[in-house]
Formats: structure tokens, C-alpha cells, sequence
């Protein structure tokens, strides 16, 4: 085994934006033998999320609830699909000056209280070559 | 610890369209600590691939090498950014015939070689949301 904590970042999820997320869970139970462990809707986002398991990985479904969310802007543009890569780090504030400090462009000033009780921050795709890319770090409960 | 053996399939790496394979590296590098394990021209898929690793993951940079690649087209339609999500079997003719049944669209009659020492098929992304799906299983050396 890899010990991931000599990395500053362990991936934690994998977020895809669907235009029904019914459907797109009975897709990933079908590929992946996945399962649904958490449910929640994002109003200060416009989405509702559903987080899947499988294997040692989780995938998060994220559906507009209405036409002014990133999730429907992103649809709008790309079409559906991948939306954004999650890393998980252990300490959400150390990292974010990190990453500040190597030049990444952050779109949170401090992190914020995201889904499924998590402190995240994003880092804007046009540092990161296209790709959203979501910092997190769980809340203890 | 998961037991990853009740899963059909496992996370192998995370395939990125990139215009800068160089560039690209350098900010994986920077981001997670990711290090260069593999370097290889695929001339048959117009692309030249890098792997890196970090913590316990794999990220696969593609830049197109001219533009007939599926990448190069990818790019024009959509930018850079992230490519497909590649699972990993451990019987891939079974797993192509398991997806089959289940209604997946696959692109390949029989499962073909891929980079990095491996037998590949993709599921069309129309009948996976938007998201291109690599499978995978390494070939024993």
C-alpha cells in the first residue's frame, strides 16, 4: 500500500454534473455496482447532490434546481459529464495557502461549508488547465 | 480497508485532454506531488500519454499529436480539461460482455491494446451521461 499521507492530497470524489440524477444512479449501479450514501440539496449552490459508492471511490451526481446554477451553466456549455475532480486534504486551511503560494487561483477567500458536512474550496479551471478542482476536508460530527 | 474484490470494477486513473503535456505535468506536480511513472506515443490514437501517480491514484495527461486525434477534437470541442475516468477488471472479456448485457454502448468489437501495457474498450459516452469510460486490465509482464 501506497501511504497516502505523504501527499498533500488524496482524491475523495469524483463529481459529475446529469440532467437526472435518478437515471445517472441507475447508470452507476449498473457499471459500478454502486451505492447511494448520502442525499442532500445545495440551495446555496441550485443543486441537489447524491453521493455513490463503490470499490474505495465515490462518484457525486449533481442536479440543477434551477437555471442560474453552475451545475445548469455547465450543462448548458458542455453538455453533461465529468464537472469536477475532489481532493481530500487534512487540513483545509494550510492547503489552501499552499496552493496560493505555488500560484493556483482560488475561488473562495476562506473555505466554505459545502455538502455532506465538509469545509471546500475550488480552484479555478483556468489555473488548472480546464479542470475544476474541489479541496476538502470532512467536519468532524 | 474496502474490499475491492466484490466490485467489478476499480478506479485505475483519471485521463486528462491537455494541450502542454509538459506544462500540464508541472501542474499536477505542483497540485499533488504527482510523479512522472510512464511516458509512451500512442501513434495508432494520435497521442502522445504520460502517467503520473500520487498518493494512492493515476492521472493519464493526453496531448494530441495531430488533428485527427480523437483528443485534438476533443479539445476543439470542448478545451482541455478532464477526458474520460478509466476502471480497471480483472477478466475484461467478461466485463465486456457483462456491460454489454447491461445495454452499455461499447466502441470496440473486442477489447484492443491501449497504452501502458494494457487490453482497453470504451463505452460511448451516450450511453454513460456525457462521460467517456475507459476499461482496463494490465497485461502480465
Amino acid at each position: 500500500m501506497v501511504n497516502t499521507s505523504n501527499f498533500p492530497l488524496v482524491l475523495d470524489h469524483i463529481g459529475m454534473a446529469v440532467t437526472d440524477i435518478d437515471v445517472a444512479t441507475r447508470m452507476y449501479e449498473k457499471l459500478l455496482l454502486a451505492k447511494i450514501i448520502h442525499d442532500e440539496v445545495v440551495t446555496s449552490q441550485g443543486v441537489m447532490v447524491r453521493f455513490l459508492s463503490f470499490a474505495d471511490q465515490k462518484i457525486e451526481l449533481l442536479q440543477a434546481i434551477n437555471d442560474d446554477s453552475p451545475v445548469a451553466k455547465f450543462i448548458a456549455k458542455r453538455g453533461p459529464g465529468i464537472h469536477h475532480l475532489a481532493f481530500k486534504t487534512s487540513d483545509i486551511y494550510e492547503e489552501m495557502q499552499r496552493l496560493r503560494g505555488k500560484g493556483f487561483q482560488i475561488l473562495q477567500d476562506e473555505p466554505i461549508k459545502g455538502a455532506y458536512n465538509k469545509l471546500i474550496f475550488f480552484i479555478h479551471p483556468k489555473s488548472m488547465g480546464g479542470t475544476l478542482v474541489e479541496v476538502c476536508q470532512p467536519l468532524a460530527t
